[in-house]
């Protein structure tokens, strides 16, 4: 068992993303689990509002919060094949951290951000199980969070070896999730809405570095919107930088905080006004002339 | 005042179950006070959003988390009649965990899986604020969970023996919480719904392991279900061990993983589908000659 | 950096404020630059689900929790303004705390009820950012929260002076938020409705002591309440010392947990029997004769 002091980098964190909702119990028992293997390693809680067996938005929120953590092991569990034939996974990444949890594409996209798949790693559940000191209790077929992820993740958060408790597994293998959809148009983009923020903000599928062809789009210039499959008026949108320099009751276009492209209000939700959900596709065409 | 070091089982954590909700910072206040009276204790939290008021509910989500949790302080406030006459406890178990919370049942399930009651105190307030330097301050009739449990279970964590703030009680005087209701049929079982997760799965109150008279029920058998008070028609559940084995909108019946019966579909809601709720009555009644 | 050992009271503890929700990894992301900049550094989270952009509300509840935190650093966002010319500030109080969070009023009544500014200091984003590692990389013009405000609390909490990462301001040029709206009338008050809790107990923005002219008001006394605006019966409420003194259906009149004046009904909400939200106005009239 390491002592953070031998590995001040990878230090004694376990990030912990799941779509089990406060409630219950469920994400409480994952941390009493991981408390019991590795009693001095700290949870630091992602996320666990996620849609339930919603692996694409669980891997989105991953990908863009994992840059901003230390170097530790990520444990995330959004696991709707849980008990069939989809496979446990550990894997190393370029960066040094671990991440855990099942191979149906939730990792993969926080592990590119870190510079890609170093090893992939089959958890094999009877050395999970026996390493941590949980071999004569029956593991569920319908929690592996709780029965087979959360200890691996504390086993190697505690400094084990993931090839005592691994078999190796070929990176070109592992699943990939579908990718949120977005592409260019003559003079836009087509997008769909990645996620409502708390705020009301849309944010798109789309990075705002993609949205203008050339030259950049600067604040100031416009774009038209239209909602697909919504025979709604088009709105207009003002690029701005941040929400305060929006009129009340004026649409804005800005960089998130993501680097993604959001629309937003001023003080209320944008998403209320446009009557848009996650899943739905936006066209932006920009406004020539306008700028 | 402990050492980490010199109590290594106990460790320094606190689990923490209320009705509060994480708003307006009811969790949070306990978690400051206990951070005041044991800077080196550390706060894992169990389940804030039970029902208000709910003991029932909240014993059961104490007693299926506390068997994973390492022996620690436990302290659960969920306190309808905080205030009156209700006692003050602190219960040590035979496992060696220390709970503490009102005595109106919500600890009780929980010591007995841990064990059993070893020795039962009543919290004496006086001593309490005066030993975590509390005294001069006023508490409130409303909020014993931040004003004596909360600095009780810090106090115990940081190492005070609990005969230093309580004074014994009779075991055998403790309040019982209604326990969950089912009963065998001759060819089945009638069982309350005990919780509806955020999943929609629908758990029952009675054990898989009892559902079958004999010999022992195997996946691929099925049960009727009826939901007492209702007009509807039966449904039929498979038995199976996970999610996945189920067709889309297809019933099924399997052993959750706390080991209670469950009813679910794979991917959506069965609770919205059945409409049921907690607190309903379901009877299962076995399909001869299915299997 | 300091070592914990060094400076004691101050501990290793941030307390963070948040109008972001627990979903999307908003405060997740800020936690997670806390772990990098300050590693021995803990969150304590006071609460994220105030409204959005309700300054307010987030100052009432800071207010509330922080005299029961330890002295520590605490950090509070709720930056409807971010991106525009509202200052980030960074306040030293008399207790010996340190507030970091935007200066337009969320900060004040925390600090007041800590004994009053002693020091205020204007955040230099670029300081900041050069200091937690953070310079290479672009900060955005909407999350303050995770480029600015939660980096500045992690080097102060890991021991950096203020004074490297800021500049000195005007103690009295600090914005103040508009406060909480009551006033006496002849034989009674006239109060805003600050917070419905969990449990529909209406907390009125008067504190207990205030209510009575004189003598003061004793469990027993009752009032008769108004509610501005509706067209309502008026209702009594008897005044009590906790929920369990009432009867099933009777309203109650208490000092909340916090010292203010509390509207409640045993078991049930308030708030919903009175059909009353945050902001609405109450007129609570003694009396005469019935105590």
């Amino acid at each position: 068992v390491k002592e953070p002091a031998q590995r001040p980098p990878m230090g004694n964190l376990i990030t912990l993303l799941t779509d089990f909702g406060w409630n219950g119990g469920y994400v409480a028992v994952c941390e009493a689990v991981i408390a019991s293997v590795a009693p001095a390693a700290r949870v630091l809680h992602l996320c666990h509002e996620i849609g339930t067996g919603d692996v694409r938005a669980g891997a989105m929120v991953l990908r863009r919060v994992i840059p901003f953590c230390p170097q530790c092991v990520h444990l995330a569990v959004i696991d709707p094949d849980v008990g069939m034939d989809r496979r446990p996974l550990a894997l190393t990444v370029k960066r040094g951290d671990i991440l855990i949890g099942p191979d149906n594409g939730l990792l993969l996209p926080a592990a590119e951000i870190l510079g890609g798949v170093a090893e992939a790693w089959l958890l094999d559940a009877a050395r999970v199980r026996h390493e941590s000191g949980l071999a004569t209790t029956i593991p569920s077929s319908t929690f592996h969070g709780r029965d087979l992820f959360a200890p691996a993740a504390a086993l190697v958060c505690a400094g084990l070896a993931v090839s005592l408790i691994a078999t190796p597994a070929d990176p070109l293998s592992l699943v990939h999730p579908s990718p949120p959809v977005w592409h260019a148009t003559t003079d836009g983009v087509l997008a769909e809405v990645m996620e409502i923020d708390r705020f009301g903000n849309v944010e798109l599928a789309v990075r705002f570095d993609a949205l203008a062809p050339s030259p950049l789009i600067t604040p100031g210039d416009s774009f038209s919107l239209e909602i697909q499959g919504k025979d709604l008026p088009k709105w207009k949108a003002r690029v701005v930088e941040t929400f305060g320099q929006l009129q009340p009751g004026e649409l804005g276009l800005l960089r998130d905080s993501w680097g993604h492209v959001a629309l937003a209000l001023n003080g209320t939700s944008a998403a209320e006004f446009l009557s848009v959900k996650a899943g739905m596709t936006i066209q932006l065409t920009a406004d020539k002339g306008v700028s």
